[in-house]
Formats: structure tokens, C-alpha cells, sequence
């Protein structure tokens, strides 16, 4: 989750709402839209909340970004949209890249890539939007495989429930660099400080055991394995 | 994050509620106290969910999980709880193992174990269940560094906001193995199905600019720079 697609919106800048204003640690808020796209472009999953029963509910599940819309499947969201459709949600994508090990407990902390998005995702009704807004997705986690593996039929996107989410109303945080105490008084104490990186990479294909065993895997899988995720 | 420890609590079973009742893919849901303890040890970084102003706000950030009780920091939530304390949240923490190749799209997938509690925390006030929580917290993420850094001041603790969630209500959901189209009519497709692993590495120490040039990370460091996280 360590490679950062060109943002198609530079110099873009996100509208501050009361949702996005950045409240603590300032200096790692930002409102750019070419920041959002690239935190959305590193990853495929994210933590998608809701509010069920007046309490919230946190899910990890796969989305796609395209354009100014977030994709999702409404399945997991079900319990929340069916109780109260038109409810807001808020989805958070997270890339962490490494540990900040300050000279004190108190400074150590994460470098991290996050985004935030808020609003109300409206339910993806009309087919042709549908076949694409799953496109999305899947390309989003498995580049290739929407050209490759067999599409979805008229039954299956019938049974799929998919949102759209608007990129209106989103901000990012990235916190990045060693730590904030290398010019302070504990710098004196002779501690070891610095960053611990967390990297991510796709491993080796593992073929399903039900496959023939002459069954080569496709290039743009061999290609991917074993390369930064 | 691929290495679980043994669960301190084998065989316990975990109360199912409203919240807990798996509804979907009820094969990948589990209440096994042993299987939670197992996620929330595999990791330093959950997502938090708390409601502001009526709807969900979804925030990263580091905990620690000590027996029944799992740490985090106040003032990530301070917006919500300080609007209405005694507010519920969800927390929950999720490590991607891979990517579910199907031959039909429909049946794509991820591999992931994923905990969720929801719960009341309560705030840690008494200094000495404070300091016991961020050594949690700290150790947690970042092993030896408690007793290696330097550890935070009267001031410092004073001005840390703390909170415990209880584990008692919670459960976990776990994918694992290939596809789930093996044995369907898509097997005659001859396209190829597996599993892309997805690893998360610790990269090599960096040590901050602003150290001596002759100072040397401590073993522990050393240790895990480079290994599986």
C-alpha cells in the first residue's frame, strides 16, 4: 500500500466543514484533494462506520475510488441503511508506514496516511452504473481481474448491493519523519530515536488446491507477486 | 502484524449479542475469547468509532490489550466524549492476509482476521492504573521501548487522556483458505484461481538526523528491524 497513484486533481482544495476541520495535531491536517486521491489510490480497504441503534459500527470492508466517488458494498452496511436510509457514514482508509521512536514514551508515535470521508452514500440503482462502480472496485484490490475472471450475471449484480459516496466532504492526515524531540532537552539523554518503517508486499500466488496443476497463473498476477503492495 | 501470540484465555466463549450476533458470512464470525485475543495481539492499530453530532466519525489510532481490558488514547475521541460522555464506541482492528482470486468476480475476496468490540470506555484516572495502560500502549507497538525511552513525567501523564474499553463485548471475523468457486460450474472456465498473499514487514532501522553519529540502535530494535510484523 506503498505506491501512491498521480493525483488527477492537483491543487484541488477540499471545503472545511465542521467535520473535516482539523482540531488536533494541525500541522498533519490537510484539505488537499491530490493528498486525498493519493491515500484513496494506496489502498483497497477501509474502515466504513455507521450508527446502529444510536451506537457506532466500525467494518472493514474493500472500495473504489473513481473520480469524486467512493464505491462500496451496501451488504455491509445493511443493518444501519435498512434501520434508517439517508443515515450518514464515515469512511477511513489507513496506511501505516512505520513507528516513530522518540527519546521519550511520550513523543513515539506512528507515521501514517490516513483519509477521512463523510456523507450520505446513495444506493447505485441504475445497472450501467453499477457494472462500473464494480469494476472499480474490483480493480481497485485486484488490478486485471475484471478483464480476466468471469463478470458479474444479470442474477449476481441483481444480488449485489452497492453505495456511492461523494469525496465532497473528506480530509487527510499524514504524519511522516523521524521524531519531534531531536532538538529538545531529552536529546541530551543519549537514547537511540528514529523510525521503524512498515512496509507491505504481496507474497506468492498460491494456486487453489482444486485447480489442474498445468493451470498457469495470468501475467498481470505473476507481475504483481511478490512486489510492493 | 502476522504473528499471533497463544491467547491467554483458551476455549472461552464470548457472550453474542445484538451487536455481536454474526448476520452475514456466519461461517467467518467466531465469539471464541481465544481467536479475539489472538487479532487484537496480532496489531497496534485499530480504528475507532465513536458518533459525533449523530453521526459515525471513524478515527486510526494505536491500543494495547492487557488481559480484559484494551487501552487507547482520550483525546483521539475527545469530540464525542466530551459532548456525551458515557457515549458507546467500536473499535476495531483488522490485518489483511490476501487477496481472494476467484474465477467469477462475484466470489473475489479478501483474506483477513478482524475484531470488534463495542462497549462504554471508561476513563483511567487513578496514575497508576494510567501508567500500567500507555506501558500497555507503548509495548503494544513498539516492545522494549517501555523500559528503554524515557517514560513520561508527572506533567506528561497528567496530560494524557486515557481511556479503557472493557472486552467483554465483542467478536471476530476470520477468512482464510482459496476461493469458494472451486467446485461450482465456473471451475470449467480453466482461468486461474488462488489466493495473493499480503505481508507486512518491518523495513530497516532509520535513525533520526539529529542523532550522534556513533549511537547505536539497542538490541531490540536491531532484533525486529526486517522481520515480520
Amino acid at each position: 500500500m506503498t505506491s501512491p497513484a498521480p493525483s488527477p486533481s492537483p491543487g484541488r482544495t477540499l471545503p472545511e466543514t465542521a467535520r473535516t476541520r482539523h482540531r488536533r495535531l494541525r500541522e498533519q491536517g490537510s484539505l488537499d484533494r491530490g493528498a486525498l486521491d493519493a491515500v484513496l489510490a494506496a489502498g483497497f480497504l477501509c474502515h466504513l462506520g455507521v450508527v446502529v441503534d444510536g451506537t457506532p459500527m466500525v467494518v472493514p470492508t474493500v472500495y473504489g475510488a473513481d473520480g469524486d466517488t467512493l464505491y462500496f458494498h451496501g451488504s455491509v452496511a445493511s443493518r444501519s441503511l435498512i434501520a434508517s436510509p439517508g443515515a450518514g457514514v464515515c469512511v477511513t482508509v489507513t496506511h501505516v508506514d512505520g513507528l516513530v521512536l522518540a527519546r521519550s514514551v511520550f513523543e513515539h508515535g506512528v507515521n501514517y496516511r490516513s483519509a477521512m470521508v463523510h456523507g450520505t452514500p446513495r444506493p447505485v440503482t441504475d445497472p450501467e452504473e453499477k457494472l462500473a462502480g464494480l469494476r472499480c472496485l474490483t480493480e481497485q484490490a485486484a488490478p486485471g481481474q475484471w478483464d480476466y475472471a468471469r463478470r458479474p450475471s444479470r442474477k449476481e449484480l441483481a444480488a449485489t448491493s452497492l453505495l456511492a459516496l461523494s469525496l465532497d466532504e473528506a480530509s487527510v492526515k499524514i504524519r511522516t519523519g523521524p521524531p519531534d524531540d531531536g532538538d529538545g532537552p531529552d536529546a541530551a539523554l543519549g537514547l537511540w530515536a528514529g523510525v521503524l518503517p512498515l512496509h507491505t508486499t504481496w507474497g506468492a500466488l498460491e494456486p487453489d488446491p482444486a485447480l489442474p496443476a498445468d493451470l498457469a497463473p495470468p501475467a498481470h498476477l505473476t507481475a504483481r507477486a511478490a512486489s510492493p503492495a
